[in-house]
């Protein structure tokens, strides 16, 4: 970071799965950054992300020297491309390597996320179960490809965190709030022992632990964010 | 490409636009390579396709001296990393410029791309409608976004063809499809005049006019599809 006179500004919300990607990101790069946090991103968004983010007006948003990037993934390689001479690599050097990560990544948020999160939206009981049946199915994918890219080694980046860790990473909070809450373990020892070991062995590094929220906070949000959509649909019935 | 003995071998088939996107990367960057065509990507899949593709079992798979890389995205930017000092670069050379075509590649995907295969694929003309209305409100979207990225010069990637080029050119034959069977121009001059121009420009290219199928055979296999699925649906009703 060229002289400590770089300006990294991100946008976001402090239980954001997307978000938290890039903090991990941050931390794991040892940058420093000031954090805005939006109030109110369902019903006030602020002129800042409205004008940073004019396509999808969504978190988070890393403003860098005045200049937005969007979408957690681009946002974390772009502070890897942006950053490189700052930490440790994100992404591999060696370009299959690079494509073997990026697959995976985008697996992760297309089915193993898309999944997850259309079981916690089921309406019906037939629905969540076909929701967590593939939720489960990409779990297990997931277990193979970390067996193949960590090669023996403790993370899918080898013998230190990479881009893989980064991606999958922020979805260990929500896996925690999944099990206290709902008794549904999204990584245990027998469908994938590797991924459970690797929960571990992930969340006590101290840039993530750093940056992961405490999972009580966390289940406080998620019930009473259930409880207003509940008293939401409720008024709407009325 | 070290001494020509790298080799190359695309998995797909002639008429799909996710394939063709990778046939413009590999033409821009004059390297060679067998093409291997799916013969029946419906109810025959090859087995080297579900060997390259175990996870989505589709097309594009680019297979480097035996080595996979799957999603059309992905593999221009794999062609880009692998054979850098092959041909022009794809992507620009500074991390913000490349976050921006990323940002848009994506949307180019998961906006324009899905919005207009949802209109192809609607089933009541009100449907029909909407997916046309999203898809022309991304086509506008995208002529800001090539106006900020080309900056007055002639394609997204500036003074030559870079990866948005690549990315959104394979959708020309598409919208001349689209045209000549039912009248829908994608990009016109009133909505999107500097695409408009952009079209031309590219497919005028000896590296893109090499690849790009001809519209004529497009129609034809257009219509053949069509009629198949109806006879389908007519049998399914039976």
């Amino acid at each position: 970071m060229a002289g400590g006179r770089e300006e990294l500004k991100l946008l976001g919300t402090w239980a954001s799965p997307f978000v938290i990607r890039v903090k991990l990101a941050l931390s794991f790069k040892g940058l420093s950054y000031e954090n805005v946090e939006e109030e109110d991103l369902y019903h006030n968004k602020s002129e800042l992300l409205l004008k940073s983010n004019p396509v999808h007006k969504k978190v988070p948003v890393l403003v860098h020297n005045g200049k937005p990037v969007c979408e957690s993934q681009l946002i974390v390689q772009y502070i890897d491309e942006a950053f490189s001479t700052d930490g440790p690599s994100i992404l591999p050097a060696e370009p299959y390597q690079r494509a073997v990560a990026r697959f995976w990544a985008a697996y992760i948020d297309d089915k193993l996320f898309a999944s997850a999160l259309q079981a916690g939206r089921a309406k019906t009981e037939e629905e969540k179960a076909e929701a967590l049946k593939q939720t489960f199915a990409a779990v297990e994918t997931l277990e193979a490809a970390f067996k193949e890219c960590s090669n023996g080694k403790p993370f899918f980046g080898g013998d230190t965190v990479g881009y893989l860790d980064i991606v999958l990473g922020t979805l260990i909070p929500l896996a925690h709030v999944g099990e206290a809450r709902f008794g549904i373990k999204l990584f245990d020892g027998t469908r994938s022992p590797l991924l459970e070991a690797w929960v571990e062995r992930f969340a006590m590094m101290d840039a993530a632990n750093a940056v992961l929220p405490e999972v009580d906070k966390l289940i406080e949000y998620s019930k009473a964010k259930q409880a207003r959509a509940a008293a939401l649909a409720a008024a709407a019935r009325n």
